[in-house]
């Protein structure tokens, strides 16, 4: 077990280590990139037996040579120095340890589990390690990232991940969401810490307000129950567990050491924690956007208007918000007329979904009129906005905004192509609009979060 | 009902008039951009009351005189001056006419249905209407576009639409995956012509090897049913019906006047007839994608290989695939063995699914090598390839056809970013690899597609 205060210094050092990178920076560069690209906020050494600098930093003999005790010390070793390493560490009193060493417990045979009961003595308690085969620490507050060109926005989101490449892949479309992330970890074989730890390390800390993960096992499944029961008590918490079946499981415990268990605990788990289970990196982007957007609603509805401009998609999107548990709402006759004089008399309709027809001309002020009357209806809890303005995204997107901070309601918005340029996806986020590519998945999305 | 040689001019016409561009271009624009843009391939003429030239094209004062009969007509008219042309049409022997008129029997009033039998009437059974309240005709070899932009690549794909904006999202997204189109058609009411006779025409056409549709309901069922069975049984048909529950049956009724009619009976006449139903836009694409790339294979199996660099995904990859109803392969002791001696011994996996590590140099040689020790595999009937060599896109796409073909076994493809140009995707597509932006997707997608 580990608190706040132990995993403070690893999430947020103020010093990070780098040992194992090679003279010819082709050994564990990329750790380096991560830290010299977002411009970490801190002193930066390199641990190498003879050179002096790498990579155009200065590199010391060894972990007691460092002019300070690193908050974080990031390991690129194969198993036996890493073990050297650890206990150096461990003897410094380093706090925290990445290690990206892979061929421990994950290889499923004696010598791995030995490996990883010596890793585990090495360190003694008293320095924590992420991993082993895991990626580390993300935190563009900080400017630590796990490799060069990572997202900079920080932001709300907090992961949890069980793969460096997950990391990589999620934090890009995360962040094309316009949304920013508090800090990432990539926990690797959870030898350590785990699931749990960082699941209570993110319930406790103020910068994320979203939680969420991609898992495929942990450890102690009754410890991981009381800290999802928790984190998921304070903020939404999204999983993406994988391993679901048979093929699943076997793939996870080869890949980091994990034994899947039985998804249908999980599922159990989840509906008492009331987390949300997510079966793919889209699905998990999409509730994470959804999610983020409903922190400034306190009881966000069901009852859902549509406002489109072209008409299949408004067809398809009433089928799937009925689908996923949500509902059309009801217009009252005076909207209904209140619209009608203002859409065009044929090709649209008044009553919803709202076909407001495909406006090309003033866009922004027509669709503005439709939402807005939508959104006054008593009936209406929330809506979704099919269609947009290409002359104007920006216009567009402030509208969007304005129609739910005045009405207090929440705004979903279908973005069928690409729409604008990152600032305008950054506006929509902070502005809390939830953004998916299709109506279809923004509801889905949006039912997810609010348990539809 | 219409057959093969009544639909050819109004699909492949060598002439085209359009009725009802205004003289500042701003009314109809669109259409003759379509036929400007992409260059249609055959005599272009307006026709328009006074004007002599409108968009750098001659007009002429009636059907009448223009200087040939037309193939097709395009009517962007009020619905009283429509009712007149059309009759003007019908009796100077014009076989088609799109009707883009909204304000028909999609109104759901007395007054819409008298002009939607006024309509009719008006065509007496010899210029047969697309529409009303359609886009009418995408035809890429003939140059002929339902508005400016629209793909120019030509292929096999043949689509079917109730929706005109989802013509131009579909087209866009289909072409993003590298494919081309036969012919589409946007059928808006289908007062005339119905889905049937679309089906039926699709089915005949030579240029057609895959058939998918967005279709809100049909005006005769059993007919329908008739035209499905055929289609179906000789090419693959993916179908996407929307108005599948209560909201979006009542907004199919007045989008475009349709009866949605019980899912259940769609999905029982799907079953029977061997089409495929989806149930989004990203479905059909992807599900489209899939049925082009195995109209190369005669019975393509369901036991996988999947082939990975990034770990995490390839774990989510093998839930996918049982999820879906397919099956990890089985490997051979000896191609363990083999793939054992390939890939790196940490952070890897030569079992199935096969990690071959984050390999960033040769990827491209490192992937086809495991690639093809799987697809030589007898228990292996098709494999997905998860990863990328960013460096020579053009190169891995190349590496992935080939043995695809030299072993005669589908590869599927999945892209978790932006790959490429659009000439690999092209590749791709022709060498009938086929991708999704993401292994659950392609693997869902093989899966309907197959059957499993």
């Amino acid at each position: 077990m580990a608190n706040y205060d132990d995993l403070r210094p690893l999430f947020e050092p103020r010093s990070v280590a780098v040992v194992g990178v090679s003279r010819s920076g082709k050994q564990g560069a990329i750790f380096v990139d991560g830290l010299k690209d977002p411009g970490f906020k801190g002193n930066v050494y390199i641990v190498h037996p003879s050179a002096e600098e790498i990579m155009g930093i200065k590199a010391y003999p060894s972990i007691s040579a460092l002019p300070e005790r690193p908050d974080l010390a990031v390991l690129v070793l194969p198993w036996e120095p890493a073990l050297r390493v650890v206990k150096e560490l461990a003897d410094a009193g380093v706090p925290g340890a990445t290690v990206f060493t892979a061929g421990f417990n994950e290889l499923g045979t004696a010598e791995g589990d030995a490996r990883a009961e010596m890793l585990l003595r090495a360190a003694n308690g008293k320095t924590r390690l992420i991993g082993p085969n895991g990626m580390g620490i993300y935190n563009p507050t900080r400017g630590l990232g796990m490799f060069g060109g990572m997202p900079t926005k920080a932001g709300g989101i907090g992961l949890i991940s069980q793969s460096g490449s997950l990391v990589s892949f999620l934090t890009r479309a995360i962040s094309d969401r316009g949304l920013g992330f508090s800090k990432a970890v990539s926990m690797g074989n959870q030898l350590d810490l785990n699931a749990a730890d960082y699941l209570e390390y993110f319930a406790d800390d103020p910068e994320t307000t979203v939680i969420c993960g991609y898992i495929e096992g942990v450890p102690d499944g009754h410890r991981f129950k009381a800290a999802l029961m928790r984190a998921a008590a304070a903020k939404p918490v999204i999983l993406w567990k994988a391993g679901r079946v048979a093929a699943g499981a076997k793939a996870a415990r080869s890949h980091t050491g994990q034994l899947a268990g039985d998804y249908a605990i999980w599922q159990a788990l989840a509906r008492q924690a009331g987390a949300v289970l997510v079966r793919d990196a889209e699905e998990l982007v999409d509730t994470v956007t959804a999610a983020h957007a409903l922190t400034a609603y306190t009881e966000p509805g069901k009852r859902f208007a549509i406002i489109a401009g072209p008409g299949g998609p408004a067809v398809s999107a009433s089928d799937a918000c009925e689908e996923a548990g949500l509902s059309l709402a009801e217009l009252s006759a005076g909207a209904i007329e209140t619209l009608a004089g203002i859409i065009a008399a044929a090709g649209t309709s008044p009553q919803n979904p709202i076909d407001v027809g495909m406006v090309l001309v003033g866009a922004t002020e027509h669709y503005g009129q439709c939402l807005r009357i939508a959104l006054d209806e008593p009936t209406v809890d929330a809506a979704i906005v099919i269609g947009l303005s290409r002359e104007d995204p920006q216009g567009f997107a402030r509208m969007l905004a304005k129609h739910s901070r005045e009405t207090g309601k929440p705004v979903l918005f279908a973005l069928n192509e690409d729409f604008g340029p990152q600032s305008t996806h950054e506006l929509l986020a902070d502005t809390h609009i939830a953004t998916a590519p299709s109506a279809e998945r923004a509801l889905r999305a949006y039912a997810r979060v609010v348990g539809a």
